[in-house]
């Protein structure tokens, strides 16, 4: 049976269908991550559930002693780590009395929120601000997650009964609104996926239709904050807070994708290159704008206010995979790989139990920098919405990597691990991102022939490939290479991603880093940090570009990294340059950091 | 008498002193901005005080069926408009109805403010954020300035009951507060100037003491927004809000100079520099981020989210004066010149009825910005701090350009218009900052010798000075050409500052500007605007810096201006370039602009 965040109907708009057979070794990185979100991540935010609050406002609606803990939308923090202990399958215990407690506590008609039933708030009187249906939407998510891991419906229904009363309230001919913060359209619409009602898919439609006419109350913000200003058909831009932006994207996307309106699907693609082409850092990290936690202008990019907010990468990635299953083009697996292995990686730290809940692109060194706390992780926030979604994110990225059609098997992302789909059982063994040397062994398969594509990263200018030994034409198609023929069981396929050290010049129209270069190599993005520079001040470093560079694996630094050597000056002298992986920052003494060096 | 907004007793620290018998030519810039401000400025002030709610908000004290209207320190916009009459000698039936208005709703016991009295809030219960004292301090300079002005004292014995009553409440070993928002420093050290009464002095002393000591709630915000993170004697860099910044900068400098404490004025001097040289921008700008609408770090300059705040201009104006007179040094009128002919200068249109809140140097066109209203000049804004300030500023600039010390007459800001000090009449005849020639003729004088000091300006590369048409070594020392001789009525001076179009590189550590340059022009910053440009996108243009750059005078154009006409390119084609002065951008049509032009 078909798993995983993403499930679209067969009756779907789809080049592709997702594998959620696949399972990460723990030596390769993702599979590290995983287990490491699974032992450190989860159990961590669990015991800040409780710590924080988010158990108990929902405990207090049995128990009126408990004092009601900031935000309004701490339910939320709950129902992304149970989705996180769905796709990772763990934590039973705390799944099942969580789903106990939220039992007890939802009222008899469906409705489900602490601020609102602890008294703080009247239901459905404040769709701006008031999280609502986004608390409702990941609530839907994670029943959906146990339910698809576990086969246990019981949270799954506890989400249902809140959407059926959504849409008895706010279903057709009924009360025109739309949730200020989107979220609840992806979940309504994976509910449809899930049980076969048309009502929740409606409704997803509906939020999505309605959006853009000035539904919501702009005393607190403008409209464009929250995508309120036009007509979702009518986008161009990606504009606003940029998690809202992007989580509507994806629901507008889903909407899309099910109700067959290949006229809205074409406007989310042309929304999604929009953003990936002026309004994503480098890194994969969306988000200019510290006020708002918003989308600036085309090629507003700073690099040391940048937001690039955790959950707002997360949210570019769901929104890609969608874009990437309806379409199957490799533009949308080439930024899930850039967000993933930069932005994203970068937030949590090796331990999995801090996390940043925006990720800069340049930090200033002590003396320059503006007062206030160091740049580092942190256990929790007071906002906590970043945590538990990294949980989720995680405990779900093996159904990210890879997708199947009629002709055969996608792969996207590269990792060490095991993918089974309709008879084949594919071995991947790789060092990836470190080494771009993957190999693929085939250990079952169907006698019958099918294609295996693998992507070709638009970063790299010169792959090869060999099946059995015999090296193939290596020439991809649109960022994709496909390798069609009758499998034999002990075939082996060795895909070589050339990855050498290369400077990355910004697009002219980048104000802020004109002048400046970026190091990359294959698909990490690599930044300077003051720990490994001993010439002052490290913001007066410049690189040279015609230099050298050396790649330095250093297995007992940062767990395990490859540096890069580079050559430099400091005013006129010639100095070594270190470059770490932008992913690895912060995880040494605190200091100044920058991924774009002036060349 | 000696009147103006800052008069420091003869005790003081001070290298010069403040001429106020200055009269503007109405031909020149500054007269015609103080003709502007008096016929139009001020009236519509009054206007909008009454719309706005501020003027209501008092009166309800009395009519408890009037509606308050926010913000809370309504209060502040009419004090700062009663300055303003007062320096302008202008409106005498509004402040002699306004005064009556104050005194009839002050307290038995001094205290003043709407939001207090209307019920809002109880009494020096937020000092972080409740601006009491910030008003306070607005209606003790507006009684200075009427009472200097017209000698009427009614006014200002209403600000000194409040002043009294803060005297009682938290002065030497009564409790220990600060303001949040810094402003009354100044006004009570002005409002000891006034009376003779040290006990102002001492409070204002002592909030300058207090602060950096946590006092403040940082619940909303934290101790560095406001300046509480470190005490004043300790700070080494300019940090948090810029208006609070700046406000309790010029405090303590009053503070300093008034109590002869030479270590505190030579933090001062330090802590300017440090704004002056790594936190301003070339429009005399200060204030980097929105969010906080702080300064940032050091070099940290983003033309594009500049916040520039017309408010912290014009702090940064009065701060620099104190220190000028403090020190008489050049560098601090060279900022004011900066400040005021560029970032201040924009922030009011040509009418005088409009005003900026924040002053960007780049703003980018219709096809690359995120959605807002159009950036234009607004008649007021929801916080109104800002055009009550622009008037009671600009009705004061008389009193901001020249100075006297045991030597003679320094003149720090050339202007058309005539000065008088102690037997000595000077009358200057320029088109500045259009030309760069000033003449001074002497029309009076007493017959012992004395020194005219002129200021060359920085920017000035070549500077030449003729007495009675004989030519003298024009050398300035540290910025100041001083001509000491036996006056005779009759005499010319003719200074001319060369004043080429000119190319300006950022400093290499402003990362948002690497790459490009600015135009200037003698003390005038240019920027380009989309509506000279046919060529698109605008956005694409790079000035070609070895090219041409010819000066155009177009009397017909926005009220009289000097364009530059410089050479580009667009991709690869070349083209014409028009630059205009910033501080007359946004009078056409809405479009892109930038100062900082890729080079």
């Amino acid at each position: 049976m078909t798993n995983g965040p993403v499930v679209p109907t067969r009756a779907a708009v789809q080049a592709r269908h997702p594998i959620s057979d696949v399972r990460f070794d723990e030596a390769g990185l993702l599979g590290s991550w995983q287990r490491v979100n699974a032992d450190q991540t989860i159990p961590h935010c669990i015991a800040q559930l409780e710590q924080s609050g988010a158990l108990g406002n929902l405990w207090r609606l049995r128990d009126r002693a408990i004092a009601r803990r900031p935000p309004r939308f701490s339910d939320s923090d709950l129902y992304k780590t149970l989705e996180a202990c769905g796709w990772a399958d763990t934590a039973p215990e705390f799944v099942t009395a969580s789903t106990d407690l939220l039992a007890c506590v939802q009222e008899p008609d469906g409705y489900l929120n602490s601020w609102v039933q602890g008294g703080d708030a009247d239901r459905f009187t404040d769709f701006a601000h008031g999280h609502e249906m986004y608390c409702a939407g990941h609530l839907i998510q994670a029943g959906i997650a146990d339910a698809r891991t576990t086969g246990d419906t019981r949270l799954l229904g506890i989400g249902r009964r809140f959407a059926d009363l959504l849409c008895e309230l706010f279903g057709e001919r009924k009360r025109d609104i739309v949730p200020g913060h989107p979220e609840v359209e992806t979940a309504l619409v994976e509910l449809y996926r899930q049980t076969g009602a048309g009502r929740y898919l409606e409704l997803a439609k509906r939020f999505i239709d309605l959006r853009g006419r000035g539904l919501l109350d702009t005393t607190v913000t403008p409209a464009e904050y929250f995508q309120d200003h036009r007509p979702v058909r009518d986008t161009t831009s990606i504009t606003g807070h940029a998690v809202r932006a992007t989580y509507l994207a994806a629901g507008a996307t889903d909407v899309a994708v099910e109700t067959g309106d290949v006229g809205l699907l074409a406007v989310m693609e042309r929304l999604w290159a929009d953003m990936a082409t002026t309004k994503t850092y480098l890194t994969g990290g969306i988000g200019s704008r510290q006020d708002g936690e918003a989308f600036g202008d085309a090629y507003e990019l700073p690099p040391d206010r940048a937001y690039c907010e955790t959950c707002a990468g997360i949210a570019s990635i769901m929104w890609s995979w969608r874009l990437l299953l309806a379409t199957g083009k490799a533009c949308y697996a080439d930024l899930i790989e850039r967000t993933l292995l930069n932005c994203l990686a970068a937030a949590t730290s090796p331990d999995g139990r801090a996390y940043f809940y925006v990720n800069p692109l340049q930090v200033r060194s002590a003396g320059f920098a503006a007062p206030g706390p160091p740049v580092r992780r942190e256990p929790w926030h007071g906002c906590a919405c970043c945590p538990p979604n990294i949980a989720r994110l995680r405990a779900a990225l093996h159904h990210y990597v890879a997708t199947f059609d009629g002709s055969g098997v996608q792969v996207h992302q590269y990792f060490a691990g095991t993918l089974r789909h309709d008879g084949i059982r594919l071995v991947l063994d790789t060092r990836y991102p470190w080494d771009g040397t993957v190999t693929f062994a085939v250990r079952d398969t169907p006698p019958s022939a099918w294609t295996l594509t693998l992507r070709v990263p638009a970063w790299c200018a010169a792959a090869t490939v060999r099946v059995n030994g015999a090296p193939l034409p290596a020439t991809p198609t649109q960022g994709q290479l496909a390798i069609d023929r009758i499998w034999h069981v002990g075939d082996t396929v060795e895909l070589v991603l050339d990855m050498p050290p290369r400077i990355t010049r910004p697009h002219p129209r980048v104000d802020a880093v004109r002048g400046c270069v970026a190091v990359e190599r294959g698909p990490l993005v690599y930044c300077l940090e003051e720990v490994d520079h001993a010439a002052r001040p490290f913001e007066d470093i410049v690189l040279d570009t015609a230099g050298p560079a050396r790649t330095v694996e250093r297995p007992d630094l940062l767990g395990g990294t490859t540096l890069l050597a580079l050559r430099g000056r400091l005013n006129a002298d010639p100095i070594d340059i270190t470059a770490v992986p932008y992913f690895q920052w912060a995880n040494r003494e605190a200091g100044a950091m920058r991924v774009w060096i002036p060349a």
